[in-house]
């Protein structure tokens, strides 16, 4: 077993955060879920249309997208609004891209049809991992979405061929240590997000040396975290869809 | 007694929706309050900061100045994000310009110091009336925000001057009513926003005819609903800020 | 009768500024009127576009819509070009939303045809009033679209149901006041503009306290002043219009 | 004697429209002026302001900018309003480049002292020579917003070196003619803008070819219609100076 | 002959810098040239589309467009990125205008078809004349691309009805001079910009006086530089081009 | 030794393209490299300017930055010029913020002073892997422009802590392979850019599973590969830097 003392949560390495996965949280939507990471927490709704962007006319395929935006006071200090400011950073753009691109991999867009799924992934409250949180809950919305589909008849069968889950892993204070929070991402030195399926593929990987390069043997060990981590995340989502 | 079976929802008349006041909704700010009107649902989050816009420097006085947005999937069908389109709608910009000016209503700038209260007003659920929520909301997140200063000792006396709310009145298929929800809205021939101070005064009024116009008498009725609302709103927010 | 020694006008407290209203002001427009409320002027030009905007495609009406400016140096202190800017403020929108919204109320769409008027107002030299002054000389404009509409056989009948003007009012060092100049409405506690039908029903009303609340009965005795400046602006409108 | 059947004007190849330059036409600018070159009219609007772009503080001179927009209905058919579209156009850039150069090449910026003159050029009506216009009234305006300076004691000697004016020239029908109206602004091979001092130096010379490339020879003759047309307008511009 | 001592350069004053055009310089375009004058490279590519703007559909004919940019640090001090700043500057929209405007001048545009040719000069080094070297090299990749459309079938008939070259010329410490580098473009009374098509016709000219005015003399002895430069430039196109 | 014959390049599995870095490619920059890998060609250049930018200053250190660019034509079918679109494309600020973080990987900030270092990468030619052959160039800017500090004794030692340099591995048709091109890249299963330190280190990994998730076993074999093409790059940089 971990020693746990050296993280600020007294959270063992491989522990994660308190994970909640509410659905129907909202009422509009076709998949409305707000996931909880401890106190990172972010509403993911996914709305159906029944068209698809200009580039996939006609192609007979449909299209999941995703857009991620932060509340301006979900942080410890108040941000500017991006509406306000006119423009979207780059991390929040490649946050989104990095959410549309995991989605992508786990749904069948032929099957799909011609239509779109936009998955709004907003941070009612971030405390690290907006991400992970994002990606996790994102897929429950989706899952929502495509029943409801499936429900009112406009699909016969699902177009998912399996789940994801996201977890973010690092190196702080010298240890690997599983699901960041703010104070241990602010002060790691290897920040790495992983998304896998729910059979334990390998969908996006994405690793920083904050500070000093990091070794392979580090590498391992934060994929051999993150393997772990998300099989939790999986079993739960999993428990909540089958409600 | 009115009669209510004009209404949608049944109300009468001059009946207001459930309202729900929550404090301390999210951690970070110093004023966060989750208010519901019936299912629209707001979160108001007031933000300090101990600096003032460049036009106030070394005036002696602080701002307060407020934002608002809706989430991308907060009402019936998606809107586009507006951070993504790099512009704020001038309904938006509309909004946020009226809570402010609300606000300032009731509070001692000079007293204030020089210092920013920055409210957000972000819509999570929308089914009308999210500027007169946002506002009735943002009263309780600014009390909140102002006990902190005056609890870690920026502040020693409260640059608040009384209480302010607002509240959405129209004349809905011929008869005035009170706090109309979506349905209502849409289908209006007059729709008024007012907003009162605590003791009765008024802030703003904002009606539109949106069919026909409308007569002194209706606006008259339309008026003497709205203070009978908003009374009920003061209370309520007297009660959530005793606990 | 009112005293009129509190206006720094010298004005009665019920007294207009000198309006003139002028008719073919530029050649190209299809209404093109110069509107004069003191020395606030402003260009009202009314362009006919034969289609409708993509929301209202095929749905056999027309649309009316407005746009609003003010030249930079239209004012006492240049203000930024908004073009050189790359937006407009917020009141800008606020006001051009206003002006649209009232034109549209008195004009029946469906009997318009498949076509656009778009109305622009352009400050050319700004003494309070602007928006008000705006919808009055708007009005005349876009009778005079409609005119040359008719004239050259687009339409038949015309969509206009009646006329519409707008006026200023407020409490001025504690005296409800008609029609505001700059003077006074940098200075006054409560500033509210109405806009009423020829008929005399009310289109809209905007009252703001700038610095006191209000009472009903400051508010009713504004509705009387609006009442009766609205009256005379509409026979002026209608003395050019008979010409 | 030249023959002028050949203008849709009637006017003789080296004849001027009607040239009138009004000062003091709107009440707040340091320098107002509204110039009309025939059915173009453009408002030309002076600024001081007491300081200096970031690029020359603290260099001991000052500086003289220009903006330039044209009404949306200005023209035959309705245009975009820049603002409302967020950018200025190549062509409204292009131009209030040359309104400024030209302005500055008749000025001491070092006598001006560390202060801006803002010069707007809003064209109310155009039929062709918008820009030549403008420059020929922003001397005037830039001339009484000097003299505004030397009255309140702000400078003691005139930073004016002389006057400049501008005048459009082209090719029409194969004939080299002065002061192209719209009708032959938009049917000539080629168009050139001229813009000299009061004593005759060349400030700016922009030819351009619309059709087939031209010959020294047309150049020349241009140069020659050019040089007489801005005599006139010179006499002009110190006619209603002196007044 | 000229005394060449007064040139940095020491370059005669009639003395193109070394010209060096070479094509085929990337491998994707239709068309793709960088032309060297001297230390300014400006890469010039060519490409085609088979389609039309908006307002030319169904017209029957083709178009020509170009958009010219510079590397942030092709200058001696870093600019900002237009990309990263989010807009174009004046100078490039006049500069890409002027391009365009030459190219379009010697080409049949009903002939070329209903496609677009989008030419884009980048400048990898400036040292002064880059717009000249750009229309320079650019006809070269124009050429290119039509011999691209004519050997696979997409054209008969070149569309291209002659050669243009540019070069600038401008009044240095009193003399006339050809082709100016950046320090005496920096530092000159006057600089023109000339564009000629191969057989000696003027497609524009554009002189600005820096400092003084400059007279009727000083005009036609750059017109005699400009001339004799463009001579030569044409020479080296036709050269490349036999290759 | 691994097969060929699958890589559309012939090339085996392992092999990079031919990697040529040319120093001093422009002549004002502090450091300017072209970079090729292959048919992919990356201008680099390296800007040092004498200021931090805000968030920095006072801090006692530098700063080092880097923004990405691809002319337009540098892919096979023109891409819409970002200056004019008025944005940068999310990839565009993802690629830019990755090489950002890759080169301050290996730079002490505090001895490089309060000073920033601009990196400016643009694409001249794409044919696959822009951005590790504009982290693997960039490093040799930076090594230039850093010599350039130490040389006019700005610097008197050397804040680089070591090498960087950067390649792409990914699945192709099922087979691990090195360095991508276009053809590859468009069509393979995984794709994994990799930067590593010259000893080795992980400095970023990010991949991404293009079609189905990819095998722990497959992301150990492209680590492997990408390690071994990094030596080579390695050994390639500190070549040219030694002459």
């Amino acid at each position: 077993m971990q020693s746990s003392n050296s993280r600020p949560s007294q959270r063992a390495n491989n522990q994660l955060r308190n994970v909640e996965i509410i659905r129907h949280y909202t009422k509009h939507a076709e998949g409305s879920v707000l996931v909880k990471f401890g106190d990172t927490h972010v509403l993911c709704t996914a709305s159906v249309e029944e068209k698809v962007p200009g580039f996939l006319k006609g192609k007979g395929q449909g299209w999941v997208t995703a857009e991620y935006g932060m509340l301006p006071r979900s942080t410890g200090s108040r941000m500017d609004r991006e509406a306000a400011k006119g423009k979207q950073s780059g991390r929040t753009q490649e946050i989104q891209r990095l959410i549309g691109r995991s989605l992508r991999a786990i749904i069948d867009l032929e099957k799909l049809g011609e239509r779109s799924i936009h998955m709004d992934c907003d941070v009612i409250q971030a405390d690290g991992g907006t991400r992970t949180a994002s990606i996790t809950g994102a897929y429950v919305a989706l899952h929502d979405a495509i029943s409801t589909l499936l429900k009112n008849g406009k699909l016969t069968t699902s177009p998912l061929k399996q789940g994801v889950a996201a977890i973010s892993v690092g190196v702080y204070k010298g240890t690997p240590v599983l699901d960041l929070d703010y104070i241990e991402d602010s002060d790691c030195d290897t920040d790495m997000n992983v998304v896998m399926t729910a059979d334990g593929g390998f969908v996006e990987i994405q690793g920083t040396a904050e500070g000093e390069p990091f070794s392979r043997d580090a590498m391992n060990a934060m994929l051999d975290l993150a393997a772990h981590g998300i099989k939790q995340l999986v079993i739960k989502q999993n428990e909540v869809l089958s409600v």
